[in-house]
């Protein structure tokens, strides 16, 4: 089965691109997850990119802050799909890597998820995977099914015991 | 083989929109092409997503402007990969709809594109279709080599002829 | 006596949507809340706008933040006025949810409050039925009578005792 | 019939006002259109304002650009609706009068439309109405499903023609 | 001697107006401070600018925050300087005030300071004043000194003690 | 009576800020008009400001695009006023000029007029004036005067020729 | 003596970037140039840089839009300094360019001009050349003294003829 | 051996100004830091500039916050390179420094970092240096190698003991 290969730029992205490795093994999705910069390691990334295809990953999911070129700089070296993750920073307020992630290039796509999205990075990989794999196309469907229901279940419990309740069950 | 399906909220969108067309087309990509708004034809819309899975489309792209809601509304409907489209209006520089697609809530990713970015959409869709494709996959790696070889070219006519008579070429 | 829908995309926006409730009660209108997703739960967001006009809803206030669909998607589906209340998130500092609420395409408008302004869309819905309500709309009348009472107090408060005094206040 | 209020702050948002009034003509509402600014002409808005209720004015529409007050200004001086239109300018994008027209304080709420959203204007009026008159509310209901049907028809062309040609018809 | 009457839009706003007091007390210059909102108490707010010039007051200061309307419906009812300070909120950084004060309409100037720059208002308030009043101008040439002389001598100790121990200062 | 000097960065500022000419030489007001920029001719600069204020220059105007330097530059040279005029250039709508200039630091206050701004520039400036000045002050309570006059003119022609005639005037 | 490499990502950006090579040969500093991508012509940018050391370049210029990864990735290269150029796009006003360039993480700077600022980055790495050879620097210290004898040129001129013959003359 | 002059607009900059002096420090090369104002220390700052370059100081670094002139102000003073850092505030999330300096006009560069950029305006400083210094060149190379050999060691450690241990790793 094929393999995602999750990458960010520094060790204190890896917070939140854990949440792409935990919905992943949620949906039974073999994965990866390490550490290499486009600019201060360029020559690990090249060596990670072109030792992944062989090793099985099919699809990247890079996460970077700032001028966030790592899912660019992957993409040019791979025809695999990227899935770009911009951080959060409080300079400029995210906007930064979102628009160093989104704004690319005639030829060289990267999947931009919105800012701090790695969780979403990793239910797209299982998207993207479902799309050639019947059953993981099963286990997505039936993650949105389950997200249905559990906004269900929210709904009802606030008709029941209405909103003054509902906010204070989180103060006891 | 499986199908890209490209949506637009109105045809105003289609001078752009048609690119991905275009380069599907190039790498030997099934598509169909069509105009479904979220907000004007949500009917249309849910009949188009209902029925293009058994119809054997298996990644959507859909481009939109200002609101840009339909990206996001499709991949309610369905557990194949989305791909969104940002469109350029005047106002607001395009950032309404770039964000309008990439700040999709956890659960319900869409993959973003640059603004006016179709023809990257089309190439990502191949990208997807090359996971489980393999003579996709190598279809997209031979255009990206193209891509170089074609700078290459440039750099070479630009150390040649000089940078003056670089510029004066599009003039005659 | 018509009465006004509350829908949030999700419950992370009670605290803020319910003083939209808050300031309906106070005004003696008829509301009902509730939790329901334009990309988690479709499903259960098109059986409540299609519930809602039978049961008497002649108002919609919708709450969401990021890529902030939900207003427009209900306006899709009803010929009833809807508000929408863009969330702050950290991530663009509130301008993707206020972007994605107030860009709407031509045909399907929805009214744009402030960032987190559930307070003021309660009051708008209660301008709205004043329109065929004169009680109601005196309410309004007498509401903002009241708000220009106020700041006459605090003006006076201020005069009187100073500005010293009056940040002290706050302190003891 | 109550009556809907055009104002605009200055004669150049003429031509994008004038669609508020085209589509009212269109879904058969009375309207009366005129020029009062908040800052050039703060009598005279006064006198329209105060004059407007008893001559029948249920809803104000207010286009303005820039620091755009104007809406909010309405706002503060009636219980009545008030649906305020951003102009767009070259400076800033549209941002700055989307903002000062959206960012209205706790207690007066001006609904904002889309960046030149005039039409929408118009239709969310109408909306209004609807609220209070069967007959309105249908003629929405049928002007929405007018919207779908014309999307379904263009789809149909798109399908039935092919986009190369349906790009074309514009150019002969 | 003419008067500065600083106006606020709430007196949430009372902390950040108060410097301007603060600076204009220093300076020696009468002033006077109230809270009347352009949009809660819009009749409390043109009693107020009507009677303040029959009091002397010879400058406005009028601090305001969000869709900040304040200081441009000021200058719309008077001939007087106008000085406007947008007030910082979570929600777009304070882009917001800082729009709906400089972008004023051709005709009603408004004299915008910095986000948050309530001093700066009361220091421009005595450059006003210093025009005609010589006194008043020499005051504010060394006012503007004394902050040079500040700035050198903060050059000198950090010459003196090296950064770290500049640093270290405020730590014990 | 004292002088307005009138300052710019570039003469390619010179078609907008001759606008603060016009309405100065309207209001009767003497003034001269320079290019002197901040960071080209620095020297030059200072000795303009510091022969001003002797030759009787009591308040100044500065435009200036992009990191427009110049309006504080001259702030930090002068106890009088000095008013900014941002430019509008096409990279980033002018808020580059905008945030340039509005954005003092504590002690050195400019007063920031809308992008492009100038006519509004030379009407604060005889604002200034007009507060040691009693006729100057009429002179520009009767321009606003004649600002209220204007807007009724218009409403009146609207409402006499509608607003589809009002519209087709300038097309003949 | 070194040579300054003049990059850019695209031919398109050709017209804007020779800019920097007119001023380098203006001010006599030897240069080359060539289009290499980041994202198109991974191996051939890498190339270019490894080669361009040995070659004698000791200063890189390097411009690219959107996504504006090239100058970063140079600097992921090299220790030599590297100056990056961001081209204006329609979509986000460059913005997008800016903040890929300037937003670099720690450890791998790259030297930010204005958006559009080749002729900068010419003049900023003459700048650079000039620190270690007098030569040059005295080269730099006269361009500049020129620019400001062109302002008071200019000065004196817009003096003698009034603003609106100097404006007329571009039109004659 | 030249100098690096390390300038800030306020000692509150101090905190992030110093991690520009610490790495050049670490690099070995001499350097000086000093507080001056644009703008409320003009005669202090030119004092400091004109000394500068005769005391040995070929490279400045200049750090300011808000309308951030400190660095183009120097700019127009010197011949020697200039690196500007955008500090960050609250207000529009540190935008308005980096387009304070990065936009700077024609004929005078700035070299603009990252906001809060002080560290890498250290190393761009060394960089500058390199040019015509092969130890101080070699040194630069040798931090870049540095920091790749530190992502590596990162990247091994995550790899051997799972990303929730080394999450794990600083909350003991």
């Amino acid at each position: 089965m094929p393999k995602v290969g999750i990458v960010m730029g520094s060790d204190s992205d890896l917070a939140c691109m854990s949440e792409a490795a935990e919905i992943l093994k949620n949906l039974g999705i073999e994965h990866e997850i390490t550490v290499a910069s486009a600019h201060r390691s360029p020559g690990l990334l090249a060596e990670y990119v072109s030792g992944a295809e062989p090793r099985g990953v099919a699809v990247f999911i890079a996460g970077a802050g700032g001028a966030a070129h790592l899912p660019g700089v992957i993409a040019a070296l791979t025809p695999l799909p990227v899935i770009g993750v911009p951080m959060l920073n409080k300079a400029l307020a995210g906007a930064d890597s979102l628009y160093s992630i989104a704004q690319m290039p005639s030829g060289i796509p990267v999947a931009t998820m919105a800012i701090g999205g790695a969780k979403n990075a990793g239910i797209f990989a299982a998207t993207i995977l479902g799309v050639g794999d019947k059953e993981v196309r099963e286990r997505v469907r039936e993650y949105k099914r389950g997200l249905e229901r559990g906004v269900r279940e929210k709904s009802e419990k606030l008709a029941n015991i209405g909103y003054k309740a509902y906010l204070d069950r989180g103060k006891t």
